[in-house]
C-alpha cells in the first residue's frame, strides 16, 4: 500500500487529501512536499503536475487526472509509458456540464441580451416568438459528456446530431464521424457545441473552415479545450455575422490574461473554466473506487487509450 | 358556417386571419371592423376582447382564448355564461415555457450576473462548484405547462416537487395540494415557480407568508399572471436576502409602466410576457381543429370549467 500523491496546481492539496481521508482512511494520502520516498508513491491524483515528475516515481501504477481531459497529463513527455491513465468520469460533471451548455443555448436562442438592453431602455417588445424548431444542436464529441448534451438538448426540443472521429451507434442520435461528416454537421447546425478531447488531430478544429459553413446567426460552444479554437478565425466569423455569439469557457492560456480583447467582446458568453468544475466529494469517490481497482489489478474507470489521446 | 371573429388587443388581427384562411379557406375569418351582423358570429378567437361585446353575438358557440390563461375572458361579466370558453393548448406553448424557466433557473443557479460581474473586472475565480443538488424546483399549477415544467426540471437532473389546488397523482412527482400543502413546498423548495390559471383563489398567492417559509437565496419565477404577485412582498422578501433573485414575465399592468421600479431592480430577471408566446402557425391548427370540434357538436381542447377558472 504505497503513497497517494495529490497534486493541484496553483491550489492547495489539503482539502482533497482530508476528503480522501474521510472516505477512505487506511490510504495514504499526501501533498507533493510530503511525499518523501518517490519510490512509496503509488498513485498520483493530479491537476497539472510539472512535467517531469512521474518519471521519478518508480512504482507508480495509476495516474488520475483531476479532469475530465488528460491532455495535461500526456502533454508530459517524459511519463511512463506503461502507467495507467485514467480520467474522472463523474455524473455529477455530466450535469454540469449539461447545464452549462444549456445556459449557453437558451441564452442565445432566447436572446437574453436583446432582451436586456430593451429593458435598459424600458421598452416593451410584442410579436417575439423565439423559433426553437430553427434550434440544430451539433455535439462533437460523443464521449460521455457529449452524449450528455446531445441527449439534454433533445429533452429540452432542440434537434441534435453528433460528430466523433469515429464512427458511433447513438440510439436516437445522428452520429456524423471522419472529415466529410464534420463538414456536414456543420452546415447542419445552428450550434456548435465542442467537447473533444485535445489532440493532436482537434487541436484547431474550430476555425474558419468550420464557421463558414454554419448558416448566419449561429453560435459556437467551446467547453472542449481552448486549443481547439482558432482565435482570430472566431473573431472574424463573429464580425461577418457568420456566428451571432461564442460561449467559451477554456482558453488557450488560462486565466484569461488581462487585457485580452474576449474579456470585453460582449458577442462572447466568458466563463472562467466553470463548466464542468470537479466535485471533491463526487470525485473523491471515483478515486476511491480506482485506487480498490487497481490494487485488486482490475481497470479503472475513465481508463484513457494513450494512442487515441482521450 | 358563421363568422370566425379574430381580435387581438392592441395588435393587428390580419396575420391571423391570413393564416386561418391559408391552413382552412372555406372559414369566413373577420376582424372587428368586418364582423357585420352580430348574428353571424360563431367563434370569437379573442385576446382581451372589450368587455361586454360577447353577448353582443347571440349565437355564440365557442369563445377561443389566443392564450394558456382565460383570466382575460371570465373577467367579462356579461359573457354569455352557457358559450363554452377555451383556453390555448398547444405543445409548441408549452416548450417555450419550459426554455423561459430553464434559463430563469440556470441564470439563477450558475450566478450568470456575479460571473458577468467577475468579467467585467478581468478577475477568474477559481474553485466555483454550483451544488446541483441544492436545487429544489416547486412548480405551482400542474396542468399542462406546469407538468411539462416540472418533468423538463427533472430531466435537468433538479428535484421537482408539485402544487396543485386539488389532489393530483402525477408518476414521479411529489405533488402537494391545498394550503397545507403549499407552505409545504415552499418550505422545501429553493425555486418556486407559479404556472397558475389567474382566479380569486390564487390572486396574491404570491406573498410574504410563502416567501418567508423559503431558504435564504431562493428564486421566484412568475410565468403565471401579475396578479399572483404582491409587488410589496417581493420587494421586501427580496431586501431580507429571502429571495435572491426573481424572474417575472408577467406583471399587474403590461406593458409595464415606465417608471416602475421593476425595470431597473437587478435583482428582477424582467421578460416582457415573451415566456410563451402565441405561435400562430401552431396555435392556428388548435384554432381549426376546435371550430371542427364545434361544429360536430364535440368538446374543444383545452375546455375550461368556468366555476373553477381554468
Amino acid at each position: 500500500m504505497g503513497v497517494i500523491l495529490v497534486h493541484v496546481a496553483n491550489a492547495d492539496p489539503a482539502p482533497w487529501i482530508d476528503e480522501l481521508r474521510r472516505q477512505a482512511p487506511d490510504l495514504d494520502a499526501r501533498g507533493l512536499d510530503a511525499v518523501g520516498d518517490p519510490a512509496a508513491v503509488e498513485v498520483a491524483i493530479t491537476w497539472k503536475l510539472p512535467h517531469g515528475l512521474f518519471r521519478t516515481y518508480p512504482n507508480l501504477a495509476l495516474i488520475q487526472s483531476m479532469a475530465a481531459g488528460v491532455d495535461h497529463v500526456l502533454a508530459d513527455s517524459d511519463r511512463p509509458a506503461h502507467v495507467p491513465v485514467a480520467r474522472v468520469v463523474d455524473p455529477w460533471m455530466a450535469r454540469s456540464m449539461v447545464h452549462q451548455v444549456a445556459l449557453a443555448v437558451l441564452r442565445w436562442h432566447r436572446r437574453l441580451d436583446w432582451v436586456e438592453a430593451m429593458r435598459a431602455d424600458a421598452r416593451w417588445p410584442t410579436g417575439v416568438v423565439f423559433d426553437a424548431d430553427a434550434v440544430r444542436v451539433g455535439v462533437l464529441g460523443l464521449g460521455h459528456l457529449g452524449q450528455a448534451v446531445a441527449r439534454a438538448m433533445q429533452d429540452l426540443g432542440f434537434a441534435a446530431a453528433g460528430w466523433a472521429r469515429s464512427p458511433k451507434v447513438i440510439d436516437g442520435l445522428d452520429c456524423h464521424h471522419g472529415p466529410e461528416g464534420l463538414r456536414a454537421l456543420a452546415a447542419w447546425s445552428s450550434v456548435l457545441v465542442c467537447l473533444l478531447p485535445l489532440t493532436p488531430e482537434t487541436e484547431g478544429i474550430l476555425n474558419a473552415e468550420l464557421f463558414e459553413r454554419m448558416a448566419p446567426g449561429s453560435l459556437l460552444v467551446n467547453v472542449g479545450r481552448g486549443g481547439h479554437l482558432v482565435e482570430d478565425d472566431l473573431i472574424a466569423a463573429l464580425d461577418a455575422g457568420r456566428l451571432a455569439a461564442a460561449a467559451l469557457d477554456v482558453f488557450r492560456t488560462e486565466p484569461l490574461p488581462a487585457g485580452h480583447r474576449f474579456w470585453s467582446d460582449p458577442r462572447i458568453y466568458l466563463t472562467p473554466h466553470i463548466a464542468s468544475e470537479i466535485n471533491p466529494v463526487t470525485a473523491t469517490r471515483v478515486f476511491v473506487e480506482n485506487i480498490r481497482r487497481i490494487r485488486a489489478g482490475d481497470a479503472p474507470i475513465g481508463l484513457i487509450d494513450p494512442a487515441k489521446g482521450y
